[in-house]
């Protein structure tokens, strides 16, 4: 998808042809960027593409974490707006990927020996503007042989996991081994998996974190067969106004994202669908955050 | 699919269009009693039919459990052995529809109010000879007033959950929402389940249960949350001859019924794919299992 408007931006982060919280970032940061460059800029127009973007997606704290300094940067006094917006998302750009490497080395900590891990959604460089978050960690352990084999969940209904973590794995040479969402107990059963990587879309103060869905009920699984459980996810992601996981907005996606895969389905009458696309782990079955700034654990202390 | 030969029978267990272990038996029955009818029936033809059969699925139980009936029947001395073996799998099948009937009566005692119960794959009439086991307590339950409302589960890779169980919940009129695999965690944390009840494929002495691959994730999270957990299945489900579930056999099936709902999954190299039909619920996760004889709790004396 090539961009030359604010609007394509957004709906390209509505549709989940953007999606992870870091590079949904990214792209909104380019999305502000790109009023600026339009031959009707004005400071208005910057500000109404600002909160279009806004609007896109409501859990995932990065965006608003971009669209806050886009918004300083945009209230300055400025010779040239158009180049110091577009400066400004080519650095929150780069520091993206910065901060990928940065939680790469810190999560190699993790790994005392070669380990089996386990990932769910995606996490990689197509959701980040480097080389990724949880599997970021897991690509740069690979390389360190700390990590031996990967496993990727599903992740329904869209798929993040079948279709993404698994090509991106294969294609670095990295052994893994996809199975359904509702195979993870039974995985763990085995003693196969020895630590679980996810990322996030956005932690509370507290450190409850909020991913995507079925990441709660992973951390349940993870904790009932005591495997480490590590969210990792740049500083970017901690909304410091959020006491506990109780204050995130959940958002509620179109129910056909689950009944278009069920030929029929949406023929019967009087099924309804429930469709969060995040829900909200408790710090409590954390055993650690790797971020930008180092591996910390809970309770925190601000 | 109407059958005129043991193998198309055997084909349609295999290939899933009768799946459900009660059903898999029911149609077994008739299975063996189709090679009794044909023109070239001979003993030996039959016991070959009863080893087809046995080699189309290794977990259920009561497949076997039918086969050894239907076999005893076939090594006794009748002068119309078509006709014994036919009616012996009419009994059967009759019998598992009376079974499903006690079953719902006796799961009626479950609930103390009106509530909303949570299911996984499918368990109603088209997975027995009768109203089902799990479904069937729980569209009796609806009927005398005490369960509100069904959460299914889609149930992947095959999705029982998503193509049957609300459409047979629907066509009842029982108010039911159907959820992803992934969402049972956080569906559970919002306090809207009350009580679960799954089926079974078999289960061993101790109580330890083996069902559809997710059931033990289900049970995990339902205790965390502690929420009741019910087994609901026939007595011909218990096989004796299993200390306990570490002894039950658990069919892998192929990965393509996986990576069928991603397209150019199949094409990417180097990808494993794990796809049991089946885990096991350990009998400590169990609050009880509904019978047609009565509901029971573990530990078991036998």
């Amino acid at each position: 998808i090539r961009a030359s408007k604010t609007e394509t931006v957004a709906r390209a982060i509505e549709s989940l042809a953007v999606r992870g919280a870091p590079a949904i970032g990214v792209a909104a940061g380019y999305g502000v960027a790109l009023a600026a460059r339009s031959a009707s800029a004005s400071p208005d127009r910057i500000h109404a593409a600002i909160e279009r973007l806004r609007r896109t997606r409501p859990t995932g704290y990065n965006l608003f974490h971009v669209l806050n300094q886009m918004s300083e940067t945009a209230s300055k006094k400025s010779i040239n707006l158009s180049q110091s917006l577009t400066r400004q998302a080519e650095r929150i750009h780069h520091e993206d990927a910065h901060s990928c490497l940065a939680m790469a080395r810190n999560g190699l900590s993790l790994f005392s020996r070669s380990e089996c891990v386990l990932t769910y959604c995606h996490t990689g460089a197509l959701a980040t503007g480097g080389i990724g978050t949880a599997l970021g960690v897991i690509k740069h352990a690979f390389l360190k042989k700390r990590v031996a084999e990967v496993f990727a969940c599903e992740t329904r209904p869209i798929g993040q996991g079948a279709r993404l973590t698994v090509w991106e794995c294969a294609r670095l040479g990295i052994p893994v081994t996809l199975i359904c969402d509702n195979m993870i107990a039974a995985l763990m059963q085995t003693g196969k998996v020895d630590r679980v990587l996810i990322g996030a879309d956005r932690i509370a103060r507290n450190g409850d974190t909020s991913n995507k869905i079925g990441s709660f009920g992973l951390a349940t699984l993870a904790r009932a067969h005591r495997i480490p459980f590590h969210v990792v996810a740049p500083t970017s992601t901690f909304d410091l106004s959020l006491r506990s996981g109780k204050d995130i907005r959940i958002e509620l996606r179109d129910p056909r994202e689950i009944t278009r895969t069920t030929p029929g389905l949406d023929k019967v009458k009087g099924v309804k669908i429930w469709n969060p696309a995040f829900d909200v782990t408790p710090a409590r079955l954390v055993t650690s955050y790797v971020t930008d700034l180092g591996v910390i654990r809970p309770p925190f202390k601000w």
